[in-house]
């Protein structure tokens, strides 16, 4: 299998540390890949995905996957499943529902990056960024108060949880989650014992 | 159970289309939400969704379910699984992922629609909403060649590209899909003759 990566990107490090985590990284060719917006990509966009996102996998038979939860989901059925999501019940759709609300909140940051250093200065809205800003923010603080997704048994949406964090570090290093967020900072920490969670620490991190 | 819903947005259309074809809608109470960029909404924020979207799910326990897919499949599965995702094989990956690409696609015009309806003029950039509206064209393009979506059985990918028609037609009425898209408008005109997908056309569709 093949997966389109950049190490910077959030998405691409929590389906490489689910693969460690699962056993099954030996499998899969890291293959970097550049997407960003308002850079055309013809080729990622015919062959990869119209909607030019990382990360993809690419099966030997040539079927893609996207996106990295649903990469998650099909590494833990071939894993065995029931590891990384729960196989069924409440708490199947707890981890999902906690997992996709930290992939909204790490495209909110996406969002939040994209208006400050990508957009032209001159067309900043300080109104959007502060939204977006927001719905990460108060989302961490909700986890902070959330014992259960910090000291259960590591699964998607610690992963999802880790890696927004490490994305703060990466580029806004300067916001003060860390005292914000004391709970968060020692799940961090804790989290960061797993050579997976370590070796996946973006480059300026 | 409660819905978080709108009547305008594409994410709540998809959830009461899977609702009424899986014969849940009784079981469901829409209640009208509306969240809003750069709008707070805080009771939502802390008894939703810190991200605010719609739709969210409220089980009769209190547990609350998100996005519009988690939504889908947690209905598909208490309708006795299988019905809109497939439940194993090639075909599951298949059809999440293609559901996975309409839901970025639609995405790339809700933020269309923010860029060109929401910020203000000052601030628009054209480069970001040209990226954005070429993500979903391009994608629609890949899926009028893509004769197995617009003819197998009805599916949550099939739901998913339906409501993205449905959000043009509401949001940019103008932008020539039909012509563009032959082989869409045709799926398109198809869907309509289901009660589910015509009781759900957006109000100024």
């Amino acid at each position: 299998m093949k997966l389109t990566f950049s190490p910077g990107s959030p998405f691409a490090r929590k389906v490489r540390i689910a693969a460690i985590e699962l056993g099954l990284i030996d499998k899969i060719e890291l293959v970097p890949a550049t997407v960003a917006p308002t850079q055309k990509n013809e080729a990622y966009a015919h062959d990869i995905s119209p909607v030019r996102k990382l990360p993809a996998l690419i099966l030997d038979s040539g079927q893609v996957i996207v996106d990295s939860y649903n990469i998650t989901e099909y590494l833990d059925e071939l894993a065995g499943g029931g590891k990384l999501v729960p196989a069924s019940g409440p708490a199947r759709w707890k981890v999902k529902t906690e997992h996709t609300l930290i992939q909204s909140m790490t495209d909110a940051l996406l969002l939040c990056r994209y208006e400050m250093g990508v957009r032209p200065k001159e067309f900043f809205w300080q109104g959007w960024y502060d939204d977006q800003w927001d719905r990460a923010w108060v989302g961490l603080g909700q986890f902070e108060n959330h014992p259960d997704i910090l000291t259960r048994p590591l699964d998607a949406a610690q992963i999802s949880l880790v890696c927004i964090l490490g994305y703060l570090d990466f580029r806004f290093a300067d916001c003060g989650w860390r005292k914000a967020f004391p709970k968060l900072d020692a799940f961090h920490e804790r989290m960061l014992q797993r050579e997976s969670v370590k070796v996946s620490v973006p480059p300026n991190g």
